[in-house]
Formats: C-alpha cells, sequence, structure tokens
C-alpha cells in the first residue's frame, strides 16, 4: 500500500526537527510519496524583500510578486533541501512540483465574495484527485524513487500556481488510493487540548460529528479533518493523523469513513 | 540520437526571448534534455535581498545565504518557469535538480590558490561525467519525457551545491554519447567578431589551436570551445554552437574532434 504522508511549517521551519524527520521518513517501508508545504520561510522571505505578506481568512493573497517568492522557497529551497537530506539517507527522493511531468495541474481559484466584495487571491490554485497524474506517480515508483511533492502547480497553459499542500496531499492519495499520513506537532487528534496524552486512536465520520457538535474538536483541527474525509469519500484508503516524530510507529488518530 | 541543448542568461533574461526559445524547443525533435543556467537574475535577487554578490575571475562566491538565493532562483524560479512554458508548448518537461533522483552529483571544489592566497569559493561544486545518472536519464527519456535541469547540484551527503551550466550540460552530453547543443545570443564562432554574418561553419581541435594562435578566437568563446572539445573528448559525438533563435535550423558552428 502506497503511503502518501504530508508535512508542514513544524518540521520544515527547525533544521533539527527537519533532519530527524528525513531519517524517520527515509526509513519508512514500501512505495511512499511526500507531500511538504512551504511553512513561515515564505513569508519571511517576503519581509526580506521588502514585501509586506497579506493573508485574508487564513490564505495568502499570491501576485505576481508573491509567486516567484512562493515558487522560489518552496519549489526550490524547501524541495531541494528536503531532496537532497533525503539522498544522504539513502532514500531514493525525486523533487517535483506539479509542472514537472504534468503531475499536478490546478485551476485557477475565481475571486471570492468575503462580506459582500470580491476578493481576487491572484495566483493561487485549487487541485482535486482528477487533476493528479496518477500513471506518472506510478511510474516513478516503479523506478524506486520517491517523489517529493512541492505545493506549486500549474495550470497546464504557463502558469504556476499556489495551492495548499494539505488539499495536493490529500488528492494524491485519493488519486492513488493511498494511506494519507498527515504529520504534525501533537501526537493525533486530542479528546482534551491540554492533555497531550488524551488521543483518540479512531475517528470516523459519525464520531467527528458527534465530538465537533460536543466542541471538542474545533478550531484548526476541523479544516485538516474535513480535509482526512474528503481524502476518503475520493478513494483514499485510510488517514492518519500523527507527530512527525513517530512515523515509524505509525500511531496517530487513525480516520475511516 | 539525444540533444542536450544549453541555454543562458542571453535567453532567461528576457522574457520574449524565453517564451520564443521554449516553443522552438518544444519542436525540436526527438529526445531532448535541456541544460540551463541562471543569468543575471540571482545577482538581481542578491541585491534586492541586500547582499553584494562577489565573484572572483568571474566564479560567484557562494556562501550559505547565496546558496539558499541561488538554488531559490536557479532551481525553483527559473527551472519551473521553464517547465511550466515547456509543458503549455506540448512538451512533456521534468524540472531536475542534481540531488532529484540522483541525477547529477558534485564534488565540493576545494579552495584555490590565487595570487598566493587560498581563495574558498563556498558552496560550489565540480561536475564530471562519471557523476551523472546516465540510467535515471535514459528511463526519463524512455517514459516520453524530457528533463530540464538547473546547475544546482549535490554532493550525496545532504548538502547543495553551485555549479557551472556549460560544464554540466557537457559532462551531461558526454555520459549520455549525444549531441552538445550551445545556444547563445551570435549564430556561431565568428571569424570577425564585428561582422555576424562570418560564422565558421567548423572546427576541429587542429583548426581551433590555429585560429587560437592568431588571436582569431580569444575572450569568451576560449571556455566555450575548451568545453566543447572536452565533451567531445569525454563522449559526446558532436558540438553545435548557435543561436538560441535559429534551434530549429540547427546551423552554426560544428565541432568535432
Amino acid at each position: 500500500m502506497i503511503k502518501v504522508v504530508k508535512i508542514g511549517g513544524n518540521v520544515l521551519d527547525n533544521e533539527a526537527a527537519l533532519r530527524q524527520f528525513c531519517s524517520l521518513f527515509a526509513a519508512l517501508e514500501g512505495p511512499k510519496v511526500l507531500v511538504h508545504g512551504g511553512g513561515a520561510l515564505a513569508s519571511k522571505m517576503q519581509e526580506r524583500m521588502g514585501q509586506q505578506p497579506v493573508k485574508i481568512q487564513g490564505r495568502r493573497v499570491t501576485d505576481s510578486d508573491t509567486l516567484q517568492i512562493v515558487t522560489q522557497v518552496y519549489a526550490g529551497w524547501c524541495n531541494k533541501q528536503l531532496v537532497s537530506l533525503l539522498q544522504a539517507e539513502g532514500c531514493n527522493a525525486i523533487g517535483l512540483s506539479g509542472c514537472d511531468g504534468n503531475v499536478v495541474t490546478a485551476s485557477k481559484r475565481p475571486p471570492l465574495e468575503i462580506d459582500g466584495t470580491p476578493v481576487d487571491f491572484g495566483f493561487v490554485g485549487d487541485v482535486t484527485p482528477a487533476s493528479v497524474n496518477r500513471p506518472l506517480l506510478e511510474s516513478l515508483l516503479q523506478l524506486g524513487l520517491v517523489p517529493v511533492l512541492s505545493p506549486i502547480n500549474h495550470d497546464g497553459k504557463g502558469t504556476l500556481l499556489n495551492t495548499n499542500a494539505d488539499t495536493v496531499a490529500s488528492s494524491v492519495a485519493a488519486a492513488l488510493g493511498a494511506e494519507l499520513w498527515t504529520c504534525f506537532e501533537k501526537d493525533g487528534v486530542l479528546q482534551d487540548v491540554n492533555d497531550p496524552s488524551s488521543v483518540i486512536p479512531h475517528l470516523t465520520e459519525a464520531s467527528f460529528g458527534s465530538l465537533k457538535e460536543a466542541g471538542v474538536i474545533a478550531d484548526g483541527m476541523l479544516p485538516k479533518l474535513e480535509n482526512a474525509f474528503r481524502a476518503l469519500r475520493k478513494g483514499a484508503s485510510k488517514v492518519v493523523i500523527l507527530n512527525a516524530s513517530r512515523l515509524l510507529e505509525g500511531k496517530g488518530t487513525v480516520i475511516t469513513l
């Protein structure tokens, strides 16, 4: 069974955590794909270049200058640093953005109405399982390669688009019928946010609904879990939400429909 | 016969030239590989970030901050922009840096003695035909993919290294027994630098030696030609130096041993 592992800022923004993660990911058995976000580095780079990051409802507004910066940071530095560290651990990683071999296409997001005003997010794209090039990923896996995907994708007409790494990971897992392993800084979805050991071992749509209604699961966990159920409904075989530093144990919150 | 095409700053620094080149390269028949440099964008980006580019004898001194910038520019923006434009032209390009699938390794250049003082160029690497992963390039070509190589390579131990794109191109051509097509802004090697139509149709090591002695070939052409003969001696089947805008005519200066 293919595993699609997603990492975010908590791993990418910390060199020691990044090195530890690469060593664990390299040791993970079986065919696998890594999907990474960009962490805080893109905002830092924007600030260093005299540009103020603009976010609306947590999403980065991406004008052409911002697109160049996020492409440089995500597809350039983050992706190649990850791949070179994985290679050093004996994992035959190959870093790809969506344009590479047309592996993931995206469609430019139309302006969204927010509080009655249309907001254009610029060079931001949406990805679905249908926009994933499954035959190419399978060919690369057959060659013994481990695809490492950045969240920079393209529209197939010459334009790069910034996309959400969680959506890329869930779309790839759905397209491959794979397991989706979403890493973050906690050991799983918690019953009590103040008790790090209160991991909920298993969630279904039904139990998620009750916990959401009771206010046990809220805030940042909601989009993560909605993304997980979307992946399952579209074909992912299983979703695990777990701590990046406990990747080899494979323990966390297992999510099924 | 595989063609390895090298482009440099005159194409990368000009959007119209870049788009024209991508359209021509996409139409070039047969298996092919593209190798690109970084042009002037890396220096511009360094300046924008408040860093003064340092070059000694034309070579960029690459400290860790510079390495991050050139990786962002070459492996990120230049590479992905090229690949997305090629995809839009129907060319199934796949952008790779040396770490990707371990396609090109490099060895860190030891400090060089210049005017009696050792100069450390930092994260700069040297590439040879032996450091090219020929089986991977052949597998990708067999999948119908067109590798697009950035000059960012790695040492296999987790460190990225900035390398010379001309040397990458000649090493790849030699390793594949391919033709090396080096594009630049003139129609070929000129007999008279002031007459753009005075293209020398054919050069051998013997005729190059005489023209060099007579001072007909000098300055910037010397390293280009020395690189061409090195590629031929190491296994490249032919070298053509030509104008990027006349790629499909395939005419320029043909170089053989």
